[in-house]
């Protein structure tokens, strides 16, 4: 547990980028006051048996900004985020519920809007939401609209998926173009003046994820690269597993736009948020077959291998650059875009 | 389903009163496009069974103002009162997630006061937070804190606790006095400088509802009287069982300190918000061994027999007066005190 999170006498934004402070915050202020097992393993989900069942539950909050973008609106992204962090945890989304604070004077056809469309997403997904709360607050003390959801599902995968699982030969695959839900909100605030035909990827990936595990019994780790994209998600899983990881530059699918506009704003595609892209760590014997499912999916079409576990007991993950050097990245500090989910 | 809500095209404070326009507003905006049995059912909780196992579920949303208050803060209160809308349905909680939407700039001493409540609280029930969510929004884009938990339980008890169960001859027990929290609540808020010694109840009330289901297996519904307090759960309880149902005014507890301020506001105790009160209604034979034992429980001291069903068919609650007189009571309309919970 890092004590850095202890330096801040106040919260700031970093603390909800999904990087270090955010893992600093949960292991200084959280963890010490709630301690179990389930919480402790920090997955996408909990784990736990009821009645002989094995389930998983995740929560999460969105304040996305803008409210709808190119690409969706804050309610189908709830919907998807709920569905993708109980499916790379191996688990089959049944139940959702819906928690809603809205600002006083939010418009009416927009919250119908947002809700419709977290109909259709839930319907898409084969998910219900079942159970759900409203809270109103005074003009001024909230943004427009959050959404929380939390999800419910029962886990039928019979392999171990974490981080533990992950083992030297390893092989990372991503499951398309990266950045390109962070890339369209950044280009969807009006403060930017940025005008783009950049789509928001976010999307339920169960279908996929179910589909892969049929044709792979061994993948050891799956994560969606949601907040601090996809590097973020590789320093976890190198930093949790103690392994080396070396990703080549050049495999890493990134849309020409994506990178126009990182460019621009002197952002690195690694750390830029998706909403419905993969990433899984299986044996390399293994790559060939979930390669060639992903690649027949409507979701995985630009699916590629994009890197290597290539020691255990490093805790690294090296970059080998498109240009032919190499260099270390680390996990992303602070927030690059606040708000992007 | 009530069609009030269309009348308006933007969301007031009233939306999110727990009364008559949240009533409609979910019925208008939210069960159209989100049609499911469990939902429209909508019980403090989803009910339904995975691999045999009856399970409920439900989410709460938190924007108490002020976050910490005589007896409790905004954490305590979550826990509080997840665990209470998991018991009303006949409930063990077990597992809990916990969203946190913050103001950058929020005291990190505040929030590990908070986390530390949720912690004792959460210990104190027998329920284990799980998982997680921390977003951080820029400084005016939240008032200070916002939670949201939602809880898992595991449904033990044979009975039917529904509306539906409800009879002709069930009497209508609460297990204390009525308003404590609204009116501590309202009383901490600076800008009233109302000094008292009011204390919120909020209480888990897990421990209280296993005992009252063992020493009666003839329960038919129960509810934890929060926003819009009791007034709202017997008027919702008449509609939804199509009773009439008649309390008695001078039965119901109501401390002196909570009736001085509710007569110096203008306010009606019936209607302020609870967070450790249950509302309960089972077969008159039954009353006696329930009473009993919740006036030997620390959270049902001040318990009572409050009214009961006279007839049914009628969808009508009267109150009969302690002056003699007697006044038919409806369904709060707005909202009396805002971000009560």
């Amino acid at each position: 547990m890092s004590g850095t999170a202890m330096r801040y006498d106040e919260i700031l934004l970093a603390h909800g980028s999904g990087g270090r402070l955010t893992s600093d915050l949960i292991g200084a202020k959280f963890l010490p006051h709630l301690r179990n097992d389930c919480l402790e393993a920090l997955g996408d989900s909990a784990v736990f048996s009821i009645g002989g069942t094995k389930l998983c539950f995740t929560t999460d909050s969105y304040v996305v900004n803008p409210v709808f973008f190119p690409g969706g609106n804050i309610g189908s992204l709830a919907v998807h985020g709920t569905v993708n962090d109980l499916s790379v945890c191996g688990g089959r989304p049944l139940f959702m519920s819906a928690g809603f604070i809205l600002e006083e004077g939010f418009p009416m056809r927009d919250l119908e809007a947002i809700v419709e469309s977290m109909g259709s997403a839930a319907r898409e997904a084969g998910v219900q939401i079942v159970t759900g709360d409203t809270k109103v607050v005074a003009k001024g003390s909230a943004d427009r609209i959050f959404i929380n959801t939390s999800g419910l599902g029962v886990i039928e995968y019979e392999g171990e998926l974490s981080v533990g699982s992950i083992r030297e030969g390893d092989v990372l695959i991503v499951s398309g173009t990266i950045g390109d839900h962070g890339a369209a909100i950044l280009s969807a605030r009006e403060e930017l003046g940025l005008a783009s035909g950049l789509v928001s990827d976010c999307a339920s990936l169960n279908g996929l994820i179910h589909g892969v595990l049929g044709v792979s019994p061994h993948v050891h780790f799956m994560r969606d690269a949601t907040r601090g994209g996809l590097g973020a998600v590789v320093c976890e899983a190198a930093a949790g597993a103690g392994a080396r990881i070396e990703l080549k530059e050049a495999s890493i699918p990134v849309k020409e736009e994506v990178r126009g506009l990182c460019e621009i704003l002197g952002l690195d595609p690694l750390y830029i948020a998706n909403e419905g892209k993969l990433v899984l760590f299986c044996p390399a014997a293994e790559a060939g077959r979930v390669l060639s499912f992903m690649q027949g999916h409507p979701l995985g079409r630009d699916a590629a291998v994009i890197g290597e576990v290539t020691a255990m007991g490093g805790k690294r993950v090296i970059l080998h650059t498109s240009v032919g050097g190499s260099r270390e990245i680390d996990m992303p500090v602070g927030e690059l875009i606040p708000r992007i989910c």
